[in-house]
């Protein structure tokens, strides 16, 4: 993880100052940082906290002067979050899981392994499954039977993966994820309260008392290329046709994902984000924390849904929503400003009433 | 996962036209369907999409007419989404956990366990435990001392039972969930702000910084038969008396029941439910996704809690409710048509004050 | 888990009544209490079930005359709530995790292991792990590379620790917890959506659509003294600095505490919590199931937070909040009450507007 001031510089396409064959092997922040750490200080705020640490580099704001601050060497990046990135990436030490087939490793005869494969302690491989060459299998981590899982992926400790799965790939998933098992799909004999309910949108049920009968699922999952999930995420399998992740899409943790779900490329879903099932998600998509949408609706290409949003009913593409159920944000704003005045207002209404009652009395 | 359509119909309990000798194994969409599929065409906008795939047999709408939409063999059930049921459980190729105790598996010399029973690579099964005959106990499962699991139950990968849990016959959690760890009970030496605000409702709380003490959960859980228990869902155990779920009910992933909850009969959750400790929860009460429920309080049989309804106080039986707090759902409908005209009648409002002071000013 | 009326009186601190000999070994509530159970009657209302069980001594309400009760002993404590955490620590039979190292545990040569530490069956501690004395790692966990354990900590089946994490000492974490996994954070080349709505919070986003690249999280977790996280809870890594966890903070099940958040001490999180990025929590703070909080923002000490509250911008000290946005309980309640009224106003709104038309009319 040691790198030169010059190597940071080219790999981040940043602009390197002073002392270019300085040694680097930490990132710090820069009241923290020591001497061979790297201080991140992008903005003119950071001047301070430069001068308590004891960072002999830093990455500095555009124009800032690195031999006031009295500094050795500085590296000034064009975009400093963008940057960040690629910092970070070089300086990662990243999980340790280890190279090589752990021998506690569980493997089937029928599963094909790929080149350059790691395989930690303790995993589960079964029949028919297939590892594309670099892919590093964490510890404990468990593959169901016939699932695919493309080049350079990286399954952390705990990853389950269900039957007959297709992954794109440098796919990467957090330590609990679960991919591909049963959909939440359940039927009664007869027209029961759910389809009441949402029939006549009434405020009471009579439907007779029914048992759930359950819809296996056939579908699987299909997730494309370059996709990440977080911790402890459930993506669960389409009930005839598979459940689809497109290209890119980044999903944090303790998500759910039903089955039957499509979700395009480039969406990024903050943790706790719920989609119902056989909902379609467009490319682009953004939504906050805690974000729900509801079953077998559409939600277009670069909507931003804010945190804790309720989609009860089909965006239009780039709309930006927020509120329970989610609306535009200009009219979720207006409505709740309103809100906020409401009790006075009510209290103004009662003395119009009065005086309008006396108006008419006279 | 070979069958006729003579077959299928029978167990399906619906009508079979055609070539009753054809053999199925598999199942798709119409426009994806190949010659060995059956093709799920169950409304007429399917029509389409049957000429466009392979199929040479589909479920059909009532009173389609097979031969002209180019197939050989139908089936026509009663209830289209209910044979769903039936069908996509004749065509499951499950998860592959194969038979038999494997040599990696740790059970505990006092556990018990019944005939036909199979226990994946990695399992642990503790002292006491008692497995009825024909479980399947995936790999990586683990089950505590002392824990009753019912005949034909299905443990997927990871899933973790805790100490002295009692599971009826049929039961099914899915991957990473969790059932029967320690609730979430803490207690304070003295009054606390939790008991403050609740018995004040007050804005401000000026209790006394204190620490939390554990109470410990004696009461383990205690689950019906037939329950169905989604991907990293937690359902902890009592402090005294069980945790219950009845009979039949099934949830989803990623839900949250506290210790002390009971939940009744034919209950359906989806994902990402929450309800806190010691409410109780009545029989086929249907929750969408994400609704919480607060503790300490009663939903009676049949209510429906749309998706995200946030209950905060005791809903009788029978009702449907949405909203934050929830309320009954054409109140909801009510309040919010209301606000989304509240701004504009707030514009009006100012206008009639002025032209009530000009009346009055004459 | 057999103790005497005397010993557990003097444990709780709590006065012991008649025969202080009397050896009990369970706790029940009062109409299930056998001879040889404690039952917990701290209330006049639980006299009835007492008659009807057969406890020989209860934990009874002050002022209680256990004679008439029909009791052979009896144990009145001060505070009955705060009883219960010393009464059912004394009658927790624990998980069974037994003690020693495993044979089927796997720890690298360079992890130190302390005194008295036990590691469960399958369970990895990789290279440069430190344990503290008496640990116990429960079965199917997992611990990464240079990673600290407080003595005392208790770390329950199938839970992940990342690399580099910092833990205090007594420790709890419950099933499938993750603790130290790579943050949620990506960015993209130019300005995007989030940026610019963010930005503008206008209703359309216009933003080119872009990929989004990950920035590794270099800054592990760092927890404190008497911490006890939930099952499935996910604590995500820093990006350069420690997420940091206060001293005898509780976290319930299913939270999510994301990078570079910081939680003071003496914080309790109910059941799926969310904390977005970099936000900061103070002491003392208590928050009940499915509160969100966003990103980049201040909680202050003492606050509670309702249920289901969200939590978009700064909370002062003290404060209680609820809603969506969440503001202080009292006006949450007035902007209610107000809501719940407006359908009716709305009607006598209309109602004025035409005889107000009919005076000027005049």
């Amino acid at each position: 993880m040691t790198h030169t001031i010059k190597e940071l510089a080219e790999a981040l396409g940043a602009q390197a100052l002073g002392a270019l064959s300085l040694e680097i092997n930490g990132v710090a922040e820069p009241a923290d940082a020591g001497p061979q750490d790297l201080a991140l200080a992008m903005s003119p705020k950071y001047a301070e906290g430069l001068a308590k640490g004891g960072a002999r580099a830093a990455m500095l704001w555009e124009g800032a002067d690195w031999q006031a601050l009295g500094l050795d060497a500085a590296i000034i990046p064009a975009r400093p979050r963008y940057a960040m990135a690629g910092l970070t990436a070089a300086m990662d030490k990243g999980h340790g899981y280890g190279s090589g087939i752990h021998p506690t490793a569980i493997i089937a005869p029928g599963a094909e392994i790929g080149i350059g494969v790691s395989v930690g302690p303790y995993a589960v491989i079964q029949d028919g499954a297939v590892i594309g060459a670099n892919c590093v299998i964490g510890p404990q981590a468990y593959i169901g039977p016939d699932s695919h899982l493309g080049e350079d992926s990286l399954l952390h400790v705990g990853v389950r993966i269900g039957p007959r799965v297709r992954i794109g790939a440098r796919f990467i998933a957090h330590p609990g994820a679960t991919i591909g098992m049963d959909g939440f799909s359940f039927v009664t004999p007869e027209v029961n309260a759910v389809d009441q309910a949402r029939a006549s949108l009434g405020e009471e049920v009579d439907a007779e008392a029914q048992s759930w009968v359950r819809i296996s699922s056939l579908g699987a999952v299909a997730i494309a290329e370059d996709v990440e999930i977080g911790c402890n995420t459930c993506i669960d399998a389409g009930t005839i046709r598979p459940t689809r992740i497109g290209e890119r899409t980044k999903i944090d943790n303790l998500c759910h994902i039903a089955h039957n779900v499509v979700v395009g490329n480039d969406c990024l879903f903050a943790a706790m984000v719920g989609i119902a099932g056989s909902t379609t998600i467009g490319n682009n998509v953004i939504f906050g924390g805690q974000v729900g949408v509801t079953d077998n609706t559409t939600v277009g290409d670069r909507v931003v849904g804010g945190g804790a949003a309720v989609i009860l009913s089909k965006v239009p593409e780039g709309r930006v929503v927020l509120g329970y159920p989610a609306v535009k944000m200009d009219t979720h704003v207006d409505m709740y400003k309103s809100l906020r005045r409401l009790p006075r207002m009510m209290e103004e209404f009662a003395a119009m009433k009065a005086e309008l009652k006396a108006l008419k009395g006279d």
